[in-house]
């Protein structure tokens, strides 16, 4: 308060007008603005800098706030549009609160636009106005030739036979009589139609919608490395033989294939057997030491084979009903031809050498970096497209993105563009184990899925937290892909635990999250020693040499993996994020969760996993009926999918139990009984 | 999946460049982008359409998310100018998880305006990573070269003393020594000011505040009317009558006398006692029927005094340190002479009569609105404004809005910037009981203060729910205002509970909100009876008629009022509304908050309210020291303000009773012990 309360800046330089003078006005708006305000729309991703995401068929669900002062009832409207296609228009209906939703069904891949436009609801008003009145008796002459004057209104835009009857209802209040007509739906839709619009309300600006193929939003990943994909024999296999491998993995229910670089591997620097700094003469080396004097980043690696094996590859997967989807990693081992052709794309120290990777005090001789601040970055950028491009020519139409959290950002903004300009249906998944505002915002530049924390979130609380924030602050933009195992992560609770673990893992990860994937061979066959106590690295990485899978084990998962398939392609419900509730238990040990679809026909899937497999856990699940859609009090039928039993439960408190051999959970399938 | 995968777009009108030839390029950008990203600014409101509300000489606290891609590590500040002058500029601090904080204290009234910048730290990134490698014992001589080029870099960039120093370092890295270089702060400060940000990262626009004089934020108001301010008699007082209140008013602490219209009454229609619609010769009429033959919004009330009994007051208001509010309703009696003058701003019905205020089926036919919806809608919204504007030359700073909801938002927004033009220190306060879009959209549009829906929050979890939302979500923008009581507003609450309900609603008002208000003399004597059972409105409401109010009554709230006023002047943590926070209690009927400050030096503030004063209440209170900046299990004293005890407590449970007939609560200032 030490503020002066009143300065002297009510000076005689600034006229006034009480006495009726005219005074200065500021930014006094050309035209009447509208008393409509519109504003908190949904999605909309950082203020609309980056687009939603959705999916061809899906309906987007659009709501926002659309209010007015006084008294008068507003509507509001959805307009949307493909690409820069006329606008469409959509009503959008009141939630309460002054909240209102609508929606539209994208047809086609690539960016739509929306935004929400409100308007005063003048015959609207009026019309309600006039049935409470009628109602409380008090409707008078004078308040039927205002409605009439308010029809007259829209009968002078609506078309000839809408006119006609609008006025015979005009003339029906001018006799002063209401007749049938404050009920009569020609007056709602005349209103909506024809009330008149203007100002028009609108939100600043507009909002954007990245629509993908279904199977951005919906997919079940396979990854193996193709240089063991032969059982008996010590020798690196090709991409012929591992065209065998494609019919195992399209009965367990997988949708993509996913290959470690196919790329021709540097000899400098190569790392050996488990991950030793010295390689031996047959050391294969790590497909992620992209380049020799084979080739780069769009070379085949002469021990897998040609061009034209890619491309048979890639037939045979189709044929299967598989995707094949590349590694792309944008790095360098110290033969790649790139060092030869773009020194400047590099970094050199003082004493003239290349700069490697490094992570202070750690260094990884093999692997040279990219540096994207030289002053060729134009041509770099180019490149690295054209890596995509080249690629995408080849048949290839999902990729997954090595460390991209280590490119800049903006790189990334503009490649997902240019490729979409011409193959919007590419389907990019960024692997970025990195910090959450970096993991996000790959996702909303982007990428279409993201891998996630998945694997290191293990106890109930945890899976909770994390899958909630995932299934609501990110779900327009982030689609999240669960995966239990990769070449890099072998978690301590896979090393500990042994199969039903991996069961367990894989339940959660199967149901939790629309799209999931596997390290395959070593996944199935629960593969688990770590190089070393404290590691999340194999013993014996695939990463560094050749392996032998035996895939026909009796103890293999391959089982569970293709049930957990077949149940997601069953259940809408576990094919999208949006829905997932949890249910609380009296057992932390047991994890309850749910999804709902509504289409093609209700859908609803309660998943209740035991997190502790090697034990027997028991307890009682609080079915929440209100986040399943079922009534209140609603009792159901659920079925397990899993185990194949039907239990008749009701809402509220339900009794489960496992023991040690049991399926790692309950999948049930619940219908109203 | 029924979406072709391939489609034939890869056709040669856009040609690739794998062979080597370029490839199109679309929208690459001119110069190279930053890689760092700048996101998530707080604060935001609705993205920066509406600016964030501050005070003079308090920090505004900026927060935002700064990262960019690798392991290179970032810079940030945060740059923040008045008005048009030139940009100053803070640095911001980690907070973990890629947040930076930074802040910033406005030492004058107005419009603000912040960004948040950021860029590489490459010499502090050097630095960083040589005092690993120096750790790990592989700092190497080429490390070291590295540096001293980086330095170098600086060191072109820095004035003569610094340069110096610099030039030192690098000598000693050149000679193989990183010598005590590596801990110098000369190092992290030309990091900072000489490193090089080019290219910069920056936000997307800037971000306003609107700054206040701390009246604005903080304030407890005072509502009587004046023309019922003598005791002893029935005839109508006067303005100078009025003065002869101040003194009370003021000894009790209030900052700010707000006083319905003041303008003269229609007669037309007006309202009798009790809101009977055939008043009297006798009757007075309600003040927010404004206008008659003796003028409009900008005349006085000839039974109340001219435009110097206003200066009058004004002065006197101001000799005691209290500032005089009117109250703006733009709404007219249908005397009022604008209906005469300016026919176009309302509106007729067909038969030619004027349209009187409606809510179907009721109708208010002492009250014309204001129609926006007219083609001279400049004229009046000059007009309008020009109201205020004319009362701010006659010296009142603050001002009440009637019912701002049931006028266009954009109309307040323009009318707020115009008379900030040249009267910034102005305070408006909105009386919008309405929707909370509505409610939250004249805050965010520029009124300083808001009432709240306190008058309905009767349970501890409600108040809980409600105060948490206003200190969270909505307090960048929206500065509550609590009122137990006004001249519209008798609470159930208040009609049954009697005098020990009024004094733990003063209480909570009092504490829970930096800003409150009652409508006073009514509140102070307990004023309790509704016309009817089910109402709200007061039986024989000063609205329609005089009252006699006896002030000097023994069983008055007046002290308990002054008390808290005095509390709140003691205690900086009640003047603020940023550091609300619950504790848990074990009895419902016991709620439990505190706020804490750490200027200008650490204050901390607990509260426990009985919200049931006619019973016996006790209970544990479940003290959270880490949401009191005391450092966990830190005992502390605890006194009483209200009841003057003090107490040993610790952290943890502490029980507290309260008998009929004790003070309303516990008001403890804790100090550690």
């Amino acid at each position: 308060m030490t503020v002066a309360r009143r300065t002297a800046q009510t000076t005689p330089d600034r006229p006034r007008s009480h006495a009726g003078e005219r005074a200065v006005v500021h930014d006094l708006p050309d035209t009447r603005p509208s008393r409509v305000v519109v504003e908190g729309v949904r999605p909309s991703v950082d203020g609309g800098r980056f687009p939603a995401k959705g999916v061809v068929g899906t309906p987007v669900e659009v709501s926002a706030d659309v209010f007015a002062d006084g008294h008068d009832h507003v509507a509001a409207a959805l307009r949307y549009r493909y690409g820069t296609e006329a606008w469409r228009e959509m009503p959008m209906h009141p939630l309460g609160n002054d909240r209102y939703s609508g929606g539209f069904r994208p047809d086609r891949i690539g960016l739509w636009e929306f935004t929400v436009v409100g308007w005063i609801d003048h015959l609207g008003t009026w019309v309600a106005d006039a049935r409470t009145k009628q109602e409380a008796g008090v409707l008078t002459s004078v308040d039927l030739l205002i409605g009439a004057e308010l029809i007259d209104g829209a009968s002078s835009r609506a078309g000839d036979g809408e006119r006609t009857e609008l006025q015979r209802a005009a003339r029906s209040f001018r006799e002063g009589s209401a007749d049938r007509w404050l009920d009569d739906e020609v007056l709602e839709r005349a209103a909506w139609l024809h009330g008149g619009r203007r100002p028009l309300g609108a939100l600043g600006g507009t909002r954007t919608v990245w629509v993908d193929r279904p199977l951005a939003a919906c997919s079940a990943w396979y990854e193996f490395f193709p240089r063991s994909t032969v059982d008996g024999s010590n020798r690196h296999a090709t991409l012929a033989d591992a065209i065998d491998r494609l019919d195992h993995i399209a009965e367990l229910g997988f949708d993509i294939v996913y290959l470690p670089p196919i790329h021709p591997i540097g000899e400098t620097n190569r790392k050996g057997r488990n991950n030793s700094v010295a390689a031996t003469e047959t050391d294969v080396g790590s497909p992620w030491a992209i380049g020799s004097s084979a080739g780069g980043h769009t070379a085949v690696h002469p021990d897998l084979g040609t061009l034209e094996d890619v491309k048979r590859l890639v037939a045979a997967a189709q044929e299967r009903g598989l995707e094949l989807a590349l590694d792309i990693a944008f790095q360098c081992s110290p033969d790649h031809p790139w060092l030869q052709q773009h020194p400047e794309w590099f970094r050199y120290r003082p004493d003239g050498s290349i700069q490697y990777a490094e992570n202070p005090p750690k260094r990884y001789e093999d692997i040279v970096p990219i540096h994207f601040e030289n002053d060729d970055w134009k041509a770099l950028w180019v490149a690295l497209r054209d890596v995509f491009l080249f690629w995408i020519d080849q048949g290839i139409t999902a990729f997954r993105v090595d460390n991209p959290h280590t490119k800049p950002f903006r790189f990334w903004e503009w490649l997902i563009a240019e490729i979409r300009a011409t193959h919007p249906e590419t389907i990019l998944l960024s692997e970025s184990f990195t910090r959450p505002r970096r993991l996000e915002a790959l996702a909303k530049l982007g990428f279409s899925q993201s891998y996630t924390y998945f694997a290191w979130r293990a106890s109930g609380t945890e899976l909770t937290e994390y899958f909630t924030e995932l299934a609501t602050e990110a779900v327009d933009y982030l689609r999240p892909n669960a995966w239990p195992n990769t070449p890099d992560i072998l978690t301590e609770q896979l090393q500990d635990g042994g199969l039903p673990v991996f069961a367990t893992r894989a339940l959660l990860a199967a149901t939790l999250s629309a799209n999931w994937g596997v390290y395959g061979p070593a996944f199935e066959l629960g593969e688990h020693l770590p190089i070393r106590r404290g590691s999340e690295e194999y013993l014996d990485s695939e990463k560094y040499q050749l392996r032998r899978w035996k895939l026909d084990q009796p103890r293999s998962l391959a089982p569970l993996l293709g049930r957990l398939n077949a149940i997601r392609r069953a259940h809408a419900a576990l094919r999208q994020d949006r829905t997932l509730a949890f249910h609380p238990t009296d057992n932390p040990q047991l994890l309850a969760y749910s999804k709902t679809a509504g289409e093609p026909a209700p859908d609803r899937v309660l998943c209740i996993v035991n997190l502790d497999p090697a034990n027997s856990q028991g307890g009682w699940v609080n079915v929440q009926t209100h986040l399943l859609d079922l009534d209140d009090g609603q009792s159901f039928w659920a079925s397990d999918e899993l185990g194949g039993e039907r239990y008749g439960w009701g809402p509220g408190r339900n009794y489960v139990r496992f023991e040690p051999g049991d399926p790692p959970g309950h999948i049930l399938a619940l219908e109203p009984r």
